[in-house]
């Protein structure tokens, strides 16, 4: 089975894609969009995108990118995230490099220590540390496992700006899996603009059912400011009879409905 | 009266904040953090800072730290944004640089036309600019006259992801200006967590109301995953009738409600 996620070795979503399954053929990419895009291809079985962290909120791209794709959630996975911060040597640090993600879940050790170095985003943490093993003035941020496959040493551990840092994956595949009787189900809606009371019409469908809404996070549509798509991620499989109930009752409300996966609860 | 802005000269924020009142005293700032933080303590009279893009969502960090502040929102103002790639001399492009907000607005650009290419994050257009104009293999993103100020050649024009780029921004400062009778009211709710149906009845209050809704959009509370902040942006001004009512029944079901602030509609 062939797994996609983020390379080069030593990435979180590597290691949330080992802990799902320890004898996938895992695949690195360089970003989370060719991922995805190669699970809408064929040419991988699943990949593993970051969907949302504790500290820093949503993954903007994987969430425009799930949208625009024919792809479905089929399992989530949480991966408490603890970063450090590494280099060649503790002389001068001129440039703090990383991933936007965790540069954002770290930002206040950042601004604390390091007022004057140059942040730098690139694109994983792992590819951080392979700059870092490179670059001597540079420090990368990424996972204490990380340092140790890269040489590098260890300035300072658990840098991120809450104890309870947690990244929530999404496991991506071609079919929504058979329903477990606990699982969640991810949509995106699209409400017509500017009609007041349109979001609580659609939000109502789930409350009269007492479905559980665990995350509603908004887009930009791209059609131009102010106007959304809507992410709701609710209890529940989409082929329950309550759920299916909801989903008619939007669908009399909205302008667009995408039923992005259902996936057994992590 | 001294007006903070995203430095060094060149930036958006500074375009915002000219447009705004082409007489104020501008001080540049390395982040916008940085801007709010002088808005509290009174160093600065008022900020210009980014809320949201209509390409690339909501700038995190400017919404997180309006929460935690002592600051109100006390305008708005929406700016077309239009991105150029520059450079030195259009020789090989190793590194695009730019601040994080372009980088998402010009994405499919980048990946079509330098697949390539290293993609670096900085403090600012400007600051990008300036580095393209110190390296020769490097490109900024940034305005068009930005390239003229630094000295390079445009490579390419009008390379954001949609024809519709509209950056918001807020005018921040220390108090609520009072009703002009079309005005605007941010505001960010906590929820207990874990209840069916709390957002609905929240949203309920403001459409029982006919009260039209702007903006809805989470952030992660950073007390856990799955635990979040709305912030709602509404038309209404805060010291109008019907908007005190939503506020009361809001804090019925709410645990937390703090006003960020009430603003003329732009």
């Amino acid at each position: 089975m062939r797994l996609g996620v983020l390379g080069p070795e030593g990435t979180f979503s590597e290691k949330a894609a080992r802990r799902w399954s320890p004898k996938a053929d895992l695949v690195y990419f360089g970003d989370f969009e060719d991922i995805l895009r190669a699970v809408e291809s064929g040419s991988l079985d699943l990949g593993m995108v970051p969907l949302e962290n504790s500290l820093e909120g949503a993954v903007p791209l994987v969430m425009d990118v799930l949208l625009e794709l024919d792809v479905k959630i089929a399992g989530e996975m949480s991966l408490p995230v603890r970063h450090c911060l590494m280099s060649q040597n503790p002389g001068e640090i001129k440039v703090i490099i990383s991933h936007p993600q965790p540069l954002g879940q770290c930002r206040k050790f950042i601004k604390e220590h390091y007022p004057k170095a140059e942040v730098r985003a690139t694109g994983s943490t792992s590819h951080a540390a392979k700059l870092a093993q490179e670059f001597p003035e540079m420090a990368a941020i990424a996972g204490a496992d990380t340092a140790e496959k890269y040489g590098l040493r260890i300035l300072a551990r658990d840098i991120q700006d809450g104890i309870d840092n947690v990244t929530r994956f999404a496991l991506v595949g071609k079919e929504i899996p058979e329903p477990t009787g606990r699982d969640k189900t991810s949509m995106v809606v699209y409400l017509d603009r500017d009609r007041p009371g349109a979001l609580c019409q659609v939000l109502q469908e789930f409350s009269l059912r007492s479905i559980n809404l665990t995350r509603v996070e908004s887009r930009p549509s791209k059609r131009g400011l102010g106007d959304y798509y809507f992410y709701i991620d609710l209890e529940g499989h989409i082929s329950d009879g309550h759920v299916q109930g909801a989903l008619v009752g939007i669908k009399r409300n909205a302008a667009e409905v995408k039923v992005l996966g259902s996936y057994p609860r992590a």
